[in-house]
Formats: structure tokens, sequence, C-alpha cells
């Protein structure tokens, strides 16, 4: 099994990289074997035709789980973030489970993960188990601010990555 | 396992019905175990005191898999459907795994399973694989307009069941 | 220049009419003509034939203000606001401007009245200037809670109505 | 009176543009002041302090009218259009009109404008009047493609730039 996190805040090493970097360790019980924090990758982003970021595309596209997180800009997902996901193909752009998690700075935009986000990783293929997670940035090193969803949303991680392990067998 | 549908058309024995009824059938290989046209209720579905709708609330709660279908109102689901929805618990008044399907006259409204009926149902605790599904009415009697959605959708939905049938041995 | 107030919530005479009776008040200066409380209806807004209802239908698609006021029932619109506007026309089932107005009892699903009850108004033809606006429900009867929304849609009321009432004359 | 057309197709002098600008030419009578073709600003549009990228923000944010347009990828806006859209402030980064303008290869994804292009529009102060518009793309070039869409939604589109001339006078 492998996992990845892929982080579409415009600034490295945030906040918003260690959330998701906490749920896919709380999901998996370890490390993701890739981190994708989409602002160091400079305007290769913009590229359609950079290998590297053609072949990060791939990785995650293998990946059986994948956190894709994001601060909250004018209610949604970043830019960023969608530039990246513009890469992969629809309908089958990723093969295993995708959770989408958006970080913000008040409870008014909670909804956005699962409205806005969502829909975007169901396009490109990807399983979205449960809810869309939402949370209070400044809440982000609290692990009870993601018990509750996490204890909601891993039993059909667990049965979704539990076929794959089965299979791959 | 058991199985349910819940038909949000305000006409009676509909193409909706039998188009939901299908999906359960290529999704679990049986008939469902209950069949909720919400038509046939009459006005005890806006009287929440009303014990026999609770207790289709109830049954439909408790179901490992339910569709939920509904022909295409104002580019979305039915107030007939979410009337009935607005009866069930957030966050943990489904427990199974939830299918979003919509019947409409043209493509023109193929998103709206995935953007709005898919969060309500989520809301409610639904576990929901794949992308909602949308048919143009005219094909709800032609398989071929169900096999490629079946295909992507039926291995979530096994791994989903398949957990829930080994815990419950 | 006639108004109306449309509000779908279970209860008769509930903090939604207050709330939407305030919101018509602000931005028109005086009482709104026509207050449609959907619970007062009883099973006949399920009746697709209802002389009563469809009177209704008709006088508030007439009106060149509405606004539709709603409870939040699983991060959305009620059923019973929905089940009344299935019955407009869709693309000129309003001929006026349009106000989605709904309360919720925290912060979570402010994006709701902009996501999900804008659509719903904009596909029937109503013209919705602004944002949808969101109220928690313990402040619907604190005029500040409404104030900074008034403001910044008031100008685009005014100049949409202008327009109606100087072609009326 | 100052129109603008923002275009958000990687390629640059699309049909997304030509499309953009006949919208803007409909609606007011003449060419747009101002076309920003988002392709041709290379790496500079993710760099958040580009002194050009800055000055085009503030030119589109103080314009009467502006046509956003986008080509439909993963169901949505492009991320090259949400990463200028992620520039302007919440709340009033747009002082003026907001047109949401979507081109597609079929039908399916009709309901993107109006349900996740629009509400970005509004978040960041845009009045949008009538529904977002959606095109087949191949039929860019057809004035027939458009002139529902105009006529529907002209009358409001006067009304707010009239009042918005007689203040400026």
């Amino acid at each position: 099994m492998t996992t990845a996190v892929v982080v579409g805040n415009p600034k490295p090493a945030s906040r918003t990289l260690s959330a998701a970097t906490h749920v896919a360790r709380e999901l998996t019980g370890r490390e993701p074997d890739l981190v994708v924090d989409l602002a160091t990758l400079g305007s290769a982003v913009l590229d359609w035709s950079d290998a590297d970021v053609n072949h990060l595309v791939e990785q995650v596209g293998a990946s059986d789980l994948v956190v894709f997180a994001s601060p909250t800009f004018k209610a949604t997902y970043t830019g960023l973030l969608k530039v990246f996901l513009d890469r992969f193909a629809g309908g089958n752009g990723l093969s295993g489970v995708a959770i989408p998690l958006m970080l913000g700075g008040s409870a008014a935009h909670s909804l956005a993960p699962e409205l806005s986000l969502r829909p975007v990783l169901t396009e490109i293929g990807g399983t979205v188990p449960g809810r869309g997670l939402y949370l209070i940035d400044s809440a982000h090193d609290d692990p009870a601010a993601y018990a509750e969803w996490v204890s909601a949303t891993r039993p059909a991680v667990d049965a979704l990555l539990g076929r794959r392990r089965s299979s791959d067998s």
C-alpha cells in the first residue's frame, strides 16, 4: 500500500501540510510515502510538459490513499491545488481513496470540502468515503479537532484499503 | 445484508422507481428488501409524528445499502425526497452505503446528483462510493446506460459491504 | 411594486418568518404585500392541482421582490420549501428579484444559501443580487446581524427595482 | 463605464477568449476596455508580489462589468483562473457586475458556471445577475447559442449599469 499527501498552500511547509500529514497518519497508521508540497514546485506546476510534475501526477494517481489539502481561499480550494488537479485524467486519474481536507479561519466555510473539493476528486476517479474534513486552522495541531471525523471515516477507509491489499496479494 | 430503495417522484410506480431498483439489483445481485415509493405515502410524509413514516426512516437508516432516486426538478432533487430526508438524524441517520441517483430529460443537469443530492446523503451519515449517477430518463430501461457507472462503482460497494458482512457474522 | 415573503419552516409563525419579513422591510422600506407561511398550507402543498396553492405560486411569481427563507435542515433548505418551489416554471417562474435567506444553529452551514438555495431560485428565473444571506438563528431579532449584508445588497436591489418601477409607470 | 474580460484558458487566444469578448459586446454594445488573457502572463500569475499582475487585479476590480471565462476542467473552472481570482480581496475585490461563462465539450457540465464559478465571484464582491452561461465549445462562434441567455440577462445588467452610470455623472 502506498499513500500520498498533496498540499495546495502557496506557502511551503504550511499548517495545511502538517494537518494533511496528520490525517494520513491517523487513517493508515504510518507516515505518507509521498508528500507533494505544491508551493515548492515553482512555475513548473503551470508547465504541462514538465516531466517532474507529470511524474508526481502519476505517483499520486497510483497511490492507494491520497489526502488533498488546501487552505480556504474565496470560500473554496486554492487555484494552486486546482492547477495541479487539472493535470489528472478525467474518470481514472486517481485509482485509490481520496480525502478532501480544507483549513480556514472560521467555521463559515465548513461546507467547502464537501461541496467544492470533493466533486473535483470524484471527477478524476477518486473514491471519497465519508465527508470532507474542514478544520479551523488555529486547531491544526490539536488531535481532538480530528477525532470525531477520524472515527467516523476510518472504518470505510479500512474496508476500501483492505480490499485493495487482498487483491494485490 | 438488507437493501432499500427510496423514490422521490411525486408520481407512484415511476421510471425513477424502475431505475432505482435496477441499480440496487446491479450492485447487490438481488431484489431490494424494501421499496419506499414516497408518492404512495400521501400527506403522512409531512407529518413528523406519523408512526408508519418514522418506521420507514428507521428501516432505511439501518439498511446496508440504499439507493436514493429522484427525477430532476429545478436542476436538483425533488422537494418530496427532501421532505423524507429531513426526518433522518444528522451525522448518523444512515448507517450504510448510500447511492445518489437522478433522472432528467437532457444531459444539462448531469452534475446534480454529485453536487446537490450527494451532500445531503453524506450529511445524514451515508457512505457514498464513486460518483452520483445521472440518467437521461428515456434510457431508464436500457442496461447499457448504467454499465459504465456500475463497473466503476461496484468494487467500492463490494469492499464496503464485504466488511459489514464479515463483522456481522 | 409588490413584494412577497415565502417561508419554508415546518412550524408556523417561526423565527424564519420574522427574519424574512425583516429582510423584506430593510430592502423595500415597507411591509411585504404577501406572506406565504408554507406550514399553514397543510397537505395542499403536495397537491399539484390545488387551486389556492397554484394561485399563491402565480402571485409570488409576479412579485417584484421575493424573500425565500428556510431553516437549515441537513445542511440545506427544507423539503417543505422545495416542494413549493417545484411548482414554479423553469426559466420564468419568477419575474423579479429573489433573495435567498437561511437560518441555522451555528456558522457551519453559512455557505448553504449561496451554494444550494440560490441555484434553485435562478433556475426558476429569479434575479439574485449579492450573496445569499445566512443568519445564526439566535440573532434573528438583532438588526445588527443583518446590517452588513443589507448595506452591501440594497444598492443592487434598488437598481433592479428602480428599473421595474419606471417601466411600470 | 469600463468593461473587462478575464480568460482562464491555459492556451492563449482561445475560443474561450472569443466567447468572452462576444458576451461583453452583447451586454454593453462595444468592445471591452481590458482583455486579460491569463495564459500570456506566464509564471507571474503565481507571484503574489508581481506588480503588473497586481495592477491588472486593480483594474478588473474597478471595472463596471467583467466577464470571467473558463474552459471546463474536471467539471469546473480551471486552476489558472482560480489562481488569478485568489488575489482579489474577499467581499469587495470586485465593485461591479460579474458574468460567469464556461465552455465545455458536451452539455454534461452545464451546471458548473452556476454552481461553482458564480459563488467565487460573489465571494469577492461581484454582483451576478441572471444565471451563469455555459456553452458547448463547438458553438462558440454561433451567435444563436448566446441569444436566449443574452435576452434573459441584459435587462438586469442594464438596470445595474444604468444606476452606476447615473451615479457617476
